[in-house]
């Protein structure tokens, strides 16, 4: 059976989670919609693409990902629907579907937007209709024509040597304050040390019991990146570092 | 397969929302539960109204739409269940079922309650068991008796003219602060120009991306009447403006 | 069919909880996962144990309950699931599965940790597989040996007399700013009176309607023991109190 998966940032006080979810049940009856997150920052692009980043690929092929962060709903951006790697992928032509196209062949077409849809909620009128029709099995070029552009992908930022140092940055703080970022495992051997704008971390740790309470580590996070975190606390509030803060791994 | 959506003001950091899936998973096994929001300000009829309102309706007929938000739970207010519109409506009978009366016949039965119910928590022990049985249906005259008052329902302000204007009021502020009037499409002709507690907001557009960022607008919303943003940011925060707040289109 | 429920503190912005159902969704497909709460304060065991102890017995026998409030993920605790008063859990051995060995003959295993486990994200990599395991109908004795330990439990405050009044405290304050109390419906009879930290709150009354808007009462509430709250109002803001807090019930 195929499943829906639903990130959006319309937050969980409104009407408008469940006005997808209402068109859902209506168009694909059965199909069950699982949550990602309603409560990404409005317009919060980029952390829309982490998280899908995160998220897609733990799913049964033939699921189809709902992704709506739209803050330029109704304007010129093209909506899309993608095929790739087995899944589906439904969404604003705004970076939002980056990681529907790293790495694999991905098929897309541009939806036509209905006369009935209201400008301002294309997730309820465009988006969640055109998902429940892949979910019940509606073949993706029977849903809209081939999109002769390119899709936008957001691109996210490389690390770099500098002298015996590699240095990344912060992509993206959780809810516990763990800072996550973009130096990979294979960047930051056993003997590396880190720093975070000039705090000193140490080396990389296994797991949080690895330090006392209330100290800061660096960990391979369960995205195979380095993370930042502190024991029983909060990282990003101790150390007053958010996303685009600097990581610095010292070699030598 | 019937559903139930489920709106309340339980929140999400307690066990309420999870003791009544627990029930109606045991009473009604199968049945999928989709949540609406419980999110909403405790005890907060109109807005809870207003939210089922814009959502009910989008949902397949036969669904049961059950609503706690109960400041009076335990008390006099009668516990009701409806049949309206091809949908089944359970809550109590405080204003928060109102759209279940409009423009359509309703059936109203009074819900019993039963003997070891918890006072405090008809969420659980009365209407949560009522809609279970619904989706499973049981009809409607035999989970309660007919209910001889006069369903409660919520008055909204109605717009006037005043010479060449028509006034309406906020009615909603959602997540975004975007400010949701009673102003329908009928009463804005294309002349009109909107003003907001003496804030010039200009003619109406159709989306938010006919204004630059950071600027105001007004457009038909997606429930058909006018609303009040400012293009990637909150209109609430940033023209002090709630509920009740005077909204002018002026039309000559 | 059997469900999973899940209760965490991951949150609902971040990817975690979406990254755990789609393990399921892989591993168990069909296998509905019902939200308890995912907004507990971090690392708040307590509160998971409270939570779940109220929860777990609404659902049907045979629910798998699925608890991730891990601060100590990595490290030394053991990972466990329970066979308990025909239900099953899933979770650290930290106290959050305390509800699972009250009054019930439970049988214990340990889960062994994947050689590919995150250190750090045991719910994606260990507990939610077993969780979902358990769902499909594998025996709990296949998926770990037997627990030699003792698992750990939380020991709730015990009410004592003094003179004669009866005093217990404040376990547990949910959104509203009630306070749940280790005051059970037995020690409380009908002319006892209530007070709060030296806050009079008067005799035991059946549910919010009995006192005007506003004032303070005292309830047996739907968990069977004393709460406190305030009408339309929050108690724990308006008298200052929280967990711990003293309640005295005077007898004479």
């Amino acid at each position: 059976m195929a499943l829906i998966t639903f990130l959006s940032d319309f937050g969980l006080s409104d009407s408008y989670v469940a006005e997808v979810k209402g068109i859902i049940a209506t168009v694909a009856p059965g199909i069950p919609v699982i949550d990602v997150s309603h409560d990404l920052p409005p317009g919060d692009i980029p952390s829309a693409a982490h998280v899908l980043g995160r998220v897609w690929h733990r799913f049964p092929g033939g699921t189809v990902h709902l992704v709506v962060v739209d803050p330029g709903v109704g304007g010129e951006r093209a909506a899309l629907a993608v095929e790739s790697g087995g899944h589906f992928f439904v969404g604003p032509d705004n970076g939002v579907l980056t990681p529907a196209y790293i790495g694999v062949a991905a098929r897309v077409v541009e939806l036509p937007v209905p006369e009935v849809a209201a400008p301002t909620f294309h997730g309820r009128d465009l988006f969640g209709p055109a998902a429940a029709r892949l979910a019940s099995g509606t073949p993706l070029d029977r849903i809209g024509r081939p999109f002769s552009g390119e899709p936008l992908r957001l691109v996210e930022p490389v690390p770099w040597y500098q002298g015996k140092s590699v240095i990344g940055e912060v992509l993206y703080v959780d809810r516990f304050g763990n800072m996550v970022t973009n130096l990979t495992e294979d960047l930051v051997p056993p003997y590396a040390v880190l720093e975070v704008e000039g705090f000193d971390i140490g080396p990389v740790r296994r797991t949080f019991a690895d330090v006392p309470a209330g100290e800061p580590l660096a960990y391979i996070g369960s995205g195979n990146t380095v993370e930042i975190a502190v024991r029983n606390g909060s990282a990003a509030r101790r150390l007053g570092i958010g996303v685009g803060g600097k990581v610095r791994a010292r070699l030598g």
